[in-house]
């Protein structure tokens, strides 16, 4: 059984509501590779909907990227350097709007790391429903300089 | 009594989980003119914390950008054309992170109009924290075409 990046993070950096073991009112999103690509499962609530009922708002749509990403950026950077996973912070966050998101139906966030520089790693996301491509980021991440 | 501009969202586009004043469980945002700017205020619970405890996880910092941007382009747009408020979504997103956000402190999230060209307006907003400015997002919105 594969171990989920954000189940990698140092203890002191998985508080977070998105992705943090720690958190027990969070998420809990979990990011595994899937060969040279990075791929994260959720299935948004009814209750996070956008103005119109049935799609999600596009907060929770910034999140699932935003969470995906900064797990993808650390664990391409651990592989690349050959030490265990650490914590990553946005740095910037861009997301494109396609098509309306569903809620109550499983999402599938895809990453593909775009560049590993020093401590900056860029990652590109796609948010897909049933197939369908709602949403695609770009996300510049930041290594933290020191841990706990 | 000033009317927030999420508060003249038409009934059936009220729904947002950030703004939607018919959503029971959401944050119920609400923004108002202040001058040439927009102004909403909004204190995260505490459970919304990023990796660190303590400060606010990044996808909550997009969402309050995203919501206020769009009420801010929906009353911008009804201001120019001298109708009511009308419903804009997201087309994309830009946030960028300048320091950690903290949690259980009132932030401002503040919105300036940068164009309104035909259905399209972009927004710029800042969040800021005690007086420091915490992240910065600009906006791209569209008017929906038809609305019930």
């Amino acid at each position: 059984m594969e171990t989920a990046f954000q189940d990698q993070y140092p203890d002191d950096y998985a508080h977070c509501f998105g992705c943090g073991r720690l958190n027990p009112q969070g998420f809990h999103l979990k990011s595994y590779w899937d060969g040279e690509e990075s791929v994260c499962r959720h299935t948004p609530d009814g209750k996070y909907t956008g103005g119109y009922p049935g799609y999600l708002y596009g907060g929770l749509i910034a999140s699932l990227i935003d969470c995906h990403s900064a797990g993808t950026a650390a664990a391409a950077k651990a592989r690349e350097a050959g030490q265990p996973i650490s914590r990553f912070v946005t740095a910037s966050l861009k997301v494109d709007y396609h098509a309306p998101t569903p809620v109550n139906v499983e999402l599938e966030i895809r990453g593909r790391v775009l560049e590993i520089k020093g401590r900056k790693v860029i990652i590109e996301a796609r948010v897909i429903a049933a197939g369908t491509t709602c949403a695609t980021g770009a996300v510049v991440l930041v290594q933290l300089p020191e841990q706990k």
